[in-house]
């Protein structure tokens, strides 16, 4: 136990001092869900809480990927350290993260002040909320000044994503029904920056005006000064346009500064973190009484009727002592 | 409360006789999560166990709704009594559900041994694992011989529908990257029976074959005899081959009778609601702790670095007794 806890510690500090290889082997204990994870977050805590955090999410084919790219290499160019976080939970069966888009993201392999990491977080009761915000710490206190969190699954995983950002980034393509990516994954409200990506192509236009609209409809009845959120347009595999979205990212986190707004989303993310970690641990010991002598006969007493699913969870939650 | 009491009662009843209203009033009660589902699952609790369930599932575009709407006619006129949930939980953030290509189910709306109902789970804490077989039970227990339910959205929530199945029909269509399709969603694991619609076009040879070498991939090294998921070809927009559909659906049942595995899923279907019940209670104890001003300053406390979020989880839980 002493000598573990001393290659914790020895892995934190090399992390810290940005050795990409245990930077990589913390996230991996993260993905494990490893037994020495207490011992991870306790040692990365009070190094935590810098890094910027920007969720990157849109449909599948809108150029998540060259975006995340093209967005390293801006941020790098302006000296910033940079990690990339490609969330998949899209397969919680299958073993192995199909993410051959990941292959552009090839061009910063060498790059040392970069680290780029596929989660597959299918293993996790608690999904994504569980797994993502550790993650998240290893990348922040290897001194990463921008983490890009890019979600490759739709639905509710983008929500999950957003949840953790400082700054969402939503992205749109021309000609893929437009007003219902948008309104499908209900992701109007929580979008920080939209960007139109691919906007060399027709119906560019059609696309931003249909989202200025939807983003009116959005705004209808909000009281006092908000953010409005800006729409970027790019062409990610030119590169066109990237700036503007390092520019709309920058306004976003002032703005946010500004009005308060970075401390409550980060004290938010921290109670989603907290709350996903206590779930698990209950679900957990749920999943325990489940398996018990006791409570063998709940699941085939609710099968036969005699049993409502209510009265079954609540003699499942005594069980537990809750 | 009495009274109360008495108006669940009626209304069970009259969803029992197959009043359409009663039925989708009963449902309207689980999807507003409901104080009185509590009563309402104590009243339907010896009504069901009845119906076969079965999950229709695959990536947008394959032609979902034109099946469901397919199978139905089909069901109907071999005088089965027929339940459709419709699940979207893409969207946890928008109000209204974007159901546009529900429209071809109205060729049921006249038909009184049909229900047909649309649910968005985004309300719920407990997501899709929580609300959908309570309405399951609903259906069941209004006599329907067979529920489909089919999930419009991707990922997560096909595996959680998945798990309340008896049968799960996985749906592909040609041209559609089928490989990955089925790989990405992990679903070959999990389908009973596959579905290559749109077969009157180019490719479909190819998507079966390459079906074909997915499942025997995915069998290698399995032991003992088990069921092998065939593969049917349909054309939904004209119901060719909706009869092979209906029939690989059956044969599956019958398989299932004969190695007692619709037991051995029922009883994780059972068990799957409880804990999800018994969950949404915890976390709305732990949402509650989370508020409470003795654990105000935890998430603070996690986002100034002060503490890690592991053993907030703890101080969390402790809380609760649990």
């Amino acid at each position: 136990m002493s000598s573990r806890r001393h290659d914790i510690g020895d892995l934190v500090l090399r992390a810290r001092q940005g050795q990409a290889r245990a930077v990589g082997r913390l996230i991996s204990l993260v993905e494990d869900g490893a037994p020495e994870l207490r011992e991870v977050a306790a040692a990365l805590a009070r190094y935590t809480g810098r890094a910027q955090v920007v969720g990157i999410t849109g449909a599948p084919g809108v150029g998540k990927s060259t975006s995340v790219s093209v967005l390293v290499t801006a941020l790098r160019a302006a000296g910033k350290k940079v990690g990339v976080l490609a969330v998949d939970p899209s397969s919680p069966f299958s073993g192995g993260a199909l993410l051959g888009d990941r292959v552009r993201m090839q061009d910063h392999a060498t790059d040392g002040g970069v680290f780029i990491r596929s989660m597959a977080t299918r293993g996790h009761l608690g999904g994504i909320a569980w797994a993502t915000p550790q993650a998240l710490r290893v990348l922040d206190a290897a001194g990463c000044d921008v983490v890009l969190v890019e979600t490759v699954g739709v639905g509710q995983s983008e929500v999950e994503v957003v949840a953790l950002a400082d700054t969402t980034v939503v992205l749109l393509a021309p000609g893929m029904g437009d007003g219902i990516q948008v309104a499908k994954a209900g992701i109007l409200e929580v979008a920080d920056v939209f960007v139109v990506n691919k906007a060399d192509r027709e119906g560019s236009d059609q696309t931003v005006r249909d989202l200025k609209y939807m983003i009116s409809l959005g705004r209808r009845g909000t009281a006092g000064p908000s953010w409005r959120p800006p729409i970027v347009r790019t062409v990610a595999t030119t590169a066109e346009g990237v700036e503007h979205l390092v520019g709309a990212i920058e306004e976003h986190r002032g703005w946010m500064l500004g009005h308060g707004e970075l401390d409550a989303r980060r004290q938010r993310r921290a109670q989603a973190e907290v709350e996903a970690i206590a779930m698990a641990q209950l679900r957990g010991r749920l999943g325990d009484a489940l398996q018990g002598s006791a409570s063998s006969g709940l699941a085939k007493r609710v099968m036969a009727g005699e049993l409502d699913a209510y009265r079954a969870a609540d003699e499942l939650v005594a069980e537990l002592g809750a």
